[in-house]
């Protein structure tokens, strides 16, 4: 391998694969990079088996080949060089020697055969979204994706179609038991995931940090057991995870006893203060929903206590009920709208948040019994 | 206690003393701020025995009092309160009640009695000196002072008066044994500091930070076994530490054989490269230097080899020595000039570092032997 790429180019690239690399693996490949210089083409590819990603950028291949380094060394390196071009070649003993300016580095590597092979791309069908479309339904669903690895077919997230009047929507719905979060949209192409998959935790924060960097448009490429996204630049391909994810709309809630109108900022405000006092292990506030007002009330031993009046309109009688503050501030994080609508059924029944300018997502929150 | 202050003043006052407060204690008191409403000033202390600093800002005090409240939680109320002015009053249960537009808490707190006492003041002698130069001095030898507190009389910065030619000057010096730095200013009023105290490295950090937001003139005051830091709004007591530091102008070398002149710039971007390499325990980096460069290499049995080439002049012989790269690093992010002026005596022989630009401060570095 001989190559001359440019800096930025390189640190682009390095800095897209770091958040796949594994850092605390006893498998060395996990921690490295691939180089691979092909064509007119410098590809950098990072796995945790789980995930793959390929980064590729235009380099000026003098002799082409391949060879992996520690991704987060290399990166450190990349940028800290003094020059604009860099020039990379493989030399004895499989290392890496990179030249800039004054500066050479000869950097420890393996041969490709230690990296592990790319999983096979089969292509059932594909469909394209937007890049900020994708990121908002990441936003809006990733938050309440089960943390817990071993709950069976609630730890990823589920993606199906659904059929509306104005045509199919891509459907993305998360829960972990005490909350639930569904966002989607329109989209061109053909849905093709399988029925008992799921999209792993780790890929939605991946696929939301590599959104931020390229916004344009984003292909994903169904498998058998896997998706693939793709980006002019990037290939993420995502084992997909096998769980049945539950039949939640069994459990969204028919309510129309109680409904709440309530200013977001005044909401988000107040809700940022008393969380300062629910600060036990199940962030419990008592709402007390008024005629014109929500009183929000929480207390602890060591710190005292809170109150919180927050004007709302309700349609419905008055109710008073406990819920988990953090629940409500990841959806309120999440989201945009100016107003946000609560329906409330009785004081044990879950909460389900809307916006009132949208139909393509809804929340739902379980109840806490207060003490 | 009973008073109305400005949320900005409280933040500013909150934001001050948190350096100060101790959270990981068994001695709840030291994790709290004592809130003293007084004539038209609200006190607002915290300590940790050694450092004691008491912010007061205006307020409108309709009834006197004290009450210690918990001072992060206290803190992060007060930057969550939603109105300009915020009411503050002390109500049954040791509670301090704060009211602010729709918000209210109770926070639990203690009486005055379980705060620690202030300690006394006695005033031996006093000096000025102007914010942004003692922070300069702070900044040029805090790097150096050493981190065990068991090491007797280097555990903290040594201060003294020199005289010169123009008159006295302020001299703070810290070392850990491997390294000196020195940092001088000429000064109004009569220092007083006893000949076998030294300044706690805490009490450079916090001063270093309460520089940062205030930028006039500070006022030093002398006591027996005491410091005492103030400007307007801030009174920063400080005990000072036993310790005899040691004679440390016997072993400043009379480096007059070898004199490198270095770009700061070229020299520090090289360092910043040789250091990923060089991050074995002792960071050590082969200095070689020729007539008309410096080449700096560095070598990681897991990582590799760097090698780093720097235009110097060089008044004196060739040679190879070896350096922890970290020291030349934390002296060249504590200073400014554009150049640097390396001092050498032979390979074992420790290196001056100084500013052809300044008189008024010198670094040390011992070198290391290279394998």
């Amino acid at each position: 391998m001989d190559l001359y790429i440019d800096r930025t180019e390189l640190i682009r690239g390095l800095a897209r694969v770091q958040g796949v690399v594994e850092r605390r693996t006893t498998n060395l490949a996990l921690a490295h990079v691939m180089l691979s210089a092909q064509g007119d083409t410098l590809s950098m590819t990072a796995t945790d088996t789980m995930l793959t990603l390929v980064a590729g950028y235009k380099a000026r291949v003098q002799s082409e080949g391949e060879l992996s380094v520690d991704a987060q060394s290399f990166f450190q390196i990349a940028r800290a060089l003094p020059e604009p071009t860099v020039h990379l070649q493989s030399i004895a003993g499989n290392r890496l020697q990179v030249r800039c300016g004054n500066a050479q580095f000869q950097v420890v590597g393996m041969g490709a055969e230690s990296f592990p092979p790319q999983p096979a791309s089969t292509e059932k069908s594909s469909l394209s979204i937007d890049g900020s479309t994708l990121r908002r339904i990441i936003e809006e669903t990733s938050f309440s994706v089960c943390t817990d690895d071993n709950r069976y077919g609630i730890n990823g997230a589920h993606m199906e179609e659904v059929k509306t009047a104005d045509g199919s929507r891509l459907r993305v719905v998360t829960t972990d038991g005490s909350r639930l979060s569904y966002s989607e949209t329109p989209f061109l192409g053909e849905f093709g995931m399988g029925r008992r998959m799921l999209l792993p935790r780790k890929a939605l924060s991946e696929i939301r940090k590599l959104i931020d960097n390229d916004k344009g448009t984003w292909h994903v490429v169904f498998g058998d057991r896997s998706a693939t996204l793709k980006t002019d630049d990037l290939t993420l391909m995502i084992r997909l995870v096998d769980g049945e994810f539950p039949d939640y709309r069994r459990v969204l809630p028919d309510n129309s006893q109680r409904r709440v109108t309530v200013s977001r900022e005044h909401f988000t405000n107040a809700l940022k203060r008393v969380a300062i006092v629910a600060s036990d292990r199940n962030h419990s506030v008592r709402f007390a929903f008024e005629s014109d007002r929500m009183v929000l009330s929480a207390r602890n031993v060591d710190l005292g206590e809170a109150r919180e009046e927050v004007p709302i309109e309700l349609s419905g009688a008055p109710m008073v009920t406990g819920f988990n503050v953090k629940y409500f501030q990841d959806i309120l994080s999440a989201t945009k709208s100016d107003q946000m609508i609560l329906r409330l059924g009785d004081a044990l029944d879950p909460c389900i948040i809307e916006m009132p300018d949208r139909d393509d997502s809804l929340f739902v929150v379980m109840p806490m019994r207060l003490d």
